[in-house]
């Protein structure tokens, strides 16, 4: 089978861990049967500096008729507001309905407490539809902002059961390893918002998802509970090992999955897919850390995961089950670290270690 | 001087924890010169149930022309929507312009990493304006609802003014203790928004509250740093020790207060402060518990710092400091604790404790 994948670097270390991304996916063995061709693209900040454009028409077009799936590193936010900048993933996700973003948090001996759960955040509305307007107080006080929060019952049944159906996965899983100590033993969905105040938006939210649950709970198959949104994030730095699948409206989920990895040590460690009904992007959760860019020392695991978690999206779990194991074994034997977690590694040595456990 | 004090227990838990708040005010040495009369006011959802109004207008009244402070207990939120129920602090709150949600997070011995930071949360706006509207998606596919986010000039000005003053005065005390450390040795406000999404109203945000604490920065008195909501609150677990004050708006305040809470070891411990001009609500951070309701087992020591919060913010720093003194003298012999701390010790137990040592 021939994939074919866009690479868009975009800004800082994106241009050091997208490589590494091209490098697994190339060392990955013939006896899969895979075949890869890439595409560079462009989007960013630096891409918006030089074209006027942060997310080029041609990047979309490429995308979506010459290419099976992607990767996609990191941008810049500029430190003020710019005009006519607006971040070109948020609009890469809208463009191609990318309607989730799926990030698995896993611990390989990262984390005090062992953490393994998978946070499924809804990927084109809430908040992010960035429906924005500025006017002045009647009252002469200032200016006033005001954005929209928009829910819709088709896009949280669709995250909801894309949810449901992780969860099913996991078990399987589960299932076909009965030796294995699994962090949370049975299939849960955890639907997180915060309808005490948003009776309306998040009201919908959840009341939709528990309607897309509903079959997998009555059969028993899935248990179904709900979080209010604060206290998710005080439950899950208290007790991690109580989540299985956490599905959130879009900007519960961008904070979730921060406060998530930061359990398991490192956002360095994290990956995320934007997953639509036939495409994949694969993304670390990290940003362009400019920082540390230019040094060789991003830690290309999340990219790494995010590879295979493309592929598992493309139906490719075999392929993807070699890139976890080898990045697994990496991380046990510890030899080999990048900085953000107490290591000297350089990024391009953990990739060949990597690499050589394909 | 006489404070009157209305006295609003809520929903559970809050019926135990708010009668440890009067007996703390009626413990304090007469020595200050401070005498209180308290009123018993009802709101919650039991008062909903009963009354068919969550906040009964008699509450606002007497709050507003027979008050000087109050302490709020805690109200449950109903596990389905229920039509005409809407949180009565959020009601408060906008209803007496309680305009700042104070939370001081302080670890006595209870953290791995020594906390000591304030989260200074916007209190009227953002979401919590609860200005929501449902409709049929013109495609046919289901509902939508929608949610406004305002954020103001006017209540971004003042909410970073007062992280301002708040960052001057836990410099005045630094400088007070030259012998004692503190866990930020220097005075700091982290402004906290999402700008990068939303560049109009969390830009308005991040831009007010820049020029409201411009002259402290031009002055070296309060450096000033911003922060992205969701790698705050992964900041917020790696490197707690990096932050003073932190000033949000409503729903970010909400989420890393939570956040914050985790790391200090549990919600029983945080206090929070409603304040407006001349007008200040005491409320423990954590929710109504109905599942340690009726138990003599809530921690009591949230309420406990929640009054004396209070007092601060009425003039009576002497007071408060009394009562931060005896909590803290609690929390470090770790004789009587409650069961949230690993203890056995019952409310009144820790109540008495601490008022032992007054
Ligand atoms: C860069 C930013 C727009 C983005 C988001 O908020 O979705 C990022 O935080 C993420 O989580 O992918
Ligand atoms: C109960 C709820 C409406 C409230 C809020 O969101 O403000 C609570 O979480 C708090 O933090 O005081």
């Amino acid at each position: 089978r021939l994939l074919r994948i866009g690479l868009i670097p975009g800004d800082g270390i994106g241009k050091e861990v997208i490589p590494a991304g091209r490098r697994v996916l190339e060392a990955l063995p013939s006896s899969l049967g895979l075949k890869f061709e890439f595409t560079d693209l462009k989007a960013g900040f630096e891409t918006f500096e030089k074209t006027g454009a942060a997310l080029p028409d041609k990047t979309v077009e490429v995308l979506k008729s010459d290419c099976d799936g992607a990767l996609f590193g990191a941008v810049s936010s500029p430190s003020k507001a710019v005009k006519g900048y607006s971040s070109p993933i948020v609009a890469l996700r809208k463009k191609l309905d990318l309607y989730a973003n799926v990030r698995p948090v896993k611990s390989v001996g990262t984390a005090r407490t062992p953490i393994d759960m998978v946070i499924v955040r809804e990927n084109t509305e809430d908040l992010y539809v960035k429906e924005e307007r500025t006017f002045d107080a009647a009252d002469g006080s200032g200016k006033v902002a005001e954005a929209i929060k928009r829910i819709s019952e088709r896009a949280s049944y669709r995250i909801a059961t894309m949810a449901g159906n992780i969860a099913v996965r996991r078990q399987r899983i589960r299932e076909l390893s009965p030796h294995q100590k699994f962090v949370h033993s049975s299939p849960l969905v955890t639907i997180t918002h915060k309808s005490n105040v948003l009776s309306q938006t998040d009201g919908l939210f959840r009341s939709t998802a528990r309607a897309a649950l509903a079959d997998l709970e009555a059969a028993g198959t899935v248990a179904v509970e709900e979080q209010i949104v604060d206290s998710m994030v005080y439950k899950l730095f208290r007790q991690p090992e109580a989540y299985d699948v956490i599905v959130a409206p879009n900007l519960y989920g961008d904070i979730l999955s921060d406060g998530a990895a930061a359990l398991v040590g490192s956002l360095g460690l994290v990956p995320s897919a934007n997953v639509g009904e036939k495409f994949a992007i694969g993304e670390p959760c990290h940003g362009s850390a400019p920082d540390i860019m230019g040094q060789n020392i991003a830690n290309p695991i999340a990219t790494l995961r995010s590879t295979a978690l493309m592929l598992e999206f493309l139906g490719e779990d075999a392929a993807a089950a070699r890139i976890y194991a080898a990045v697994d074994a990496n991380l046990e034997e510890a030899r080999l670290l990048s900085p953000d977690l107490g290591g000297t590694a350089k990024t391009d040595e953990v990739v060949e270690d990597i690499l050589r456990r394909l």
